[in-house]
């Protein structure tokens, strides 16, 4: 048991005190965990698209000052009552979204949507009291996703920590946490490409590059990239993808564009976009008899899904996906494997590394379009 | 070889002369098969909401005059060159939609959309030369759907018989033809309930029913019936549905109704009436996670489905069927052998036989909603 275990530590972490504004170092006070529930030192943290969304809060009812991060690797500090599956000193991954292992969810083969600690962009506290364990001078500073790795030590939920292979290097497979998973597992397991076939890609930012990288990993024979910026191309062939099409080039549909291209349709398309326009085109653009597509990208609140359903008798499927169905605890230790096994690159994914002190620089560089990952390490 | 072979046949078949009108039993001369054709003779038929729609012709292109009938067992009388798969003699079932054996789809696992034989119902001829071979006094009368069953002889595709058991009662397992296969495939081969599971079947006319069955010898623990007439339920009892649901009881979506009532969503569930409005219905009331929509309905041209993209996001997979997935030549003799193994039953279907200059009695039924099938004996 370390020193710290049982006491409130005081650390520095990087508050949002107010929508948009940037984050401020702050020394904050991180109470001890409580019943299953374990507190993380996190040595690197990265930026992803929904701390972005959730701290501009556009539209949003604003739950500030908040302490957003939910990419990160880190290693267990002290653990609270009741958990018995992670010790001080382990390697973790904190997830966004959890798995208690006890529900119709955590039960199904099928499903990783826990019904305990499933995603709650909403909830600023911890379940078990409804209490934030962040306070500065004994004000609360409201959690994120139930991680808030913004901060040298944080407080998770036991079912929302991955323990992995003490070897793996922290600073790259903390990219595991959210999006490339959620990416790679939308291909890996849901869209499920057969050695061979072809696969269309809609979006290439972070998202579909690691929609990408499954479909590579996955042996696809034909990965075609769809973007409205057609510099992302280049950087894009690394991630595999061999055809690039600009739907701004035609002045027809770009689902009759790729159906065209591979003669009735590709096997199957991923859409990373979230629109709702794009969701559409991915559908429609994969080919009867056995076509999948599948839905990645978050849409707006509005939005509605349309099509002809025909498309749908002709034998077409359409799915979703939430973290690319992997469950948390379960799933991630084998990603981190293979990575470690090197069928897995991560490196590509991470353009950019900032200190701590430097953590705006991360936004900036998201706001820009200019990374793919920004890396943060949280010490010196 | 049979002494008719190579011969024009003269026979009694029953002409649809115009829209709508009532079919008239005529004698027709039914040319020989061609190369890749085969001409068999009808022993039983049976009516499909499809032969009645083309026959009310409402907005469609009028093809007439025109020898409907798609379902029905007969026995090969003669085979055009080339044919190797049959003989005369053969027991088999005509079936509306081929199987080339060649193309990307039949040489696919999973698709049974033929590229050459793919149902086509505006094609009033046959493929290989683009004629009849059907005439009165010279005059050709158009064929449907490759099959045109509602005559004593009839010439079809090889591609688009089924080859079965012998010793299989004709006026039974004719009705394997379309319609029942269609719904038994939409749960057994796309739905794919397991044990235990619930299931929802939208409409309980024969399609319903039928997917009902599938649902039942898939081993569902509860099959859930939505229909807006309730006299419908008792009927349905006989084909597994333990439960019956009339939106019109409720003043709410019916899909809340259902998730309500089964603590958070059916399994499967099976859109069998066409709505547009039942499809939305049967995909939003699928439990997250795991659950599974298929359509098997036919909706009308104009009919857009939308949803909310978070219904796919949170795990809900959206299918659509044809004919079941059946590849008509290759899995249709299974299927009869489950009704030979008394796995499927079929009798409870048949609510209806009529003699063939009777056939007009058989729409008649269909159209009051009297009948799920009306076995048309062509013999006396």
């Amino acid at each position: 048991m370390s020193s710290t275990a049982g006491q409130v530590t005081r650390c520095k972490a990087a508050v949002a005190w107010e929508a948009g504004k940037p984050l401020v170092i702050e020394e904050v006070e991180v109470a001890p965990p409580q019943a299953d529930e374990v507190r993380l030192k996190i040595l690197f943290t990265a930026l992803c698209h929904t701390d972005v969304y959730f701290w501009e809060a556009k539209g949003q009812t604003p739950v500030f000052p908040r302490m957003f991060g939910h990419e990160a690797g880190g290693i267990v500090e002290s653990v609270g009552e009741g958990v018995t599956d992670l010790k001080p000193g382990d390697h973790v991954l904190p997830i966004f979204t959890g798995e208690c292992k006890e529900c119709p969810h955590c039960l199904s083969e099928e499903s990783n949507l826990c019904d305990l600690l499933r995603i709650n962009t909403d909830r600023g506290v911890m379940l078990s009291d409804g209490n934030s364990r962040f306070s500065i001078n004994g004000k609360p500073v409201f959690h994120f996703l139930g991680t808030s790795t913004f901060s040298e030590y944080t407080v998770v939920h036991v079912g929302c920590v991955a323990k992995i292979n003490p070897e793996a290097p922290l600073d790259k497979v903390c990219i595991l946490s959210c999006g490339i998973s959620t990416d790679l597992g939308a291909t890996l397991n849901v869209a499920k490409p057969k050695k061979g076939q072809s696969v269309a890609v809609f979006g290439l930012g972070a998202v579909g590059l690691a929609a990408a990288e499954g479909a590579r990993i996955a042996g696809a024979s034909r990965i075609i990239g769809i973007d409205l910026n057609p510099s992302r191309f280049n950087e894009a062939k690394k991630f595999g993808v061999t055809e690039f099409v600009n739907p701004k080039d035609y002045d027809k549909p770009v689902q009759e564009v790729i159906t065209e291209m591979t003669n009735g349709g590709v096997d199957r398309s991923l859409e990373c976009t979230g629109s709702v326009q794009a969701m559409i085109s991915a559908f429609e653009c994969v080919h009867d008899g056995w076509g999948v597509a599948v839905i990645v990208g978050v849409p707006n609140k509005d939005d509605a899904f349309k099509t002809h359903p025909i498309n749908l008798l002709n034998e077409r499927t359409l799915k979703g996906t939430f973290f690319g169905n992997y469950k948390p605890r379960t799933d991630i230790p084998g990603l981190v494997e293979k990575y470690m096994n090197k069928e897995l690159e991560l490196e590509k994914f991470i353009t950019h590394t900032v200190s701590f002190s430097e953590i705006n620089k991360a936004f900036d560089y998201m706001l820009k379009g200019e990374s793919l990952r920004c890396i943060i390490r949280m010490e010196a």
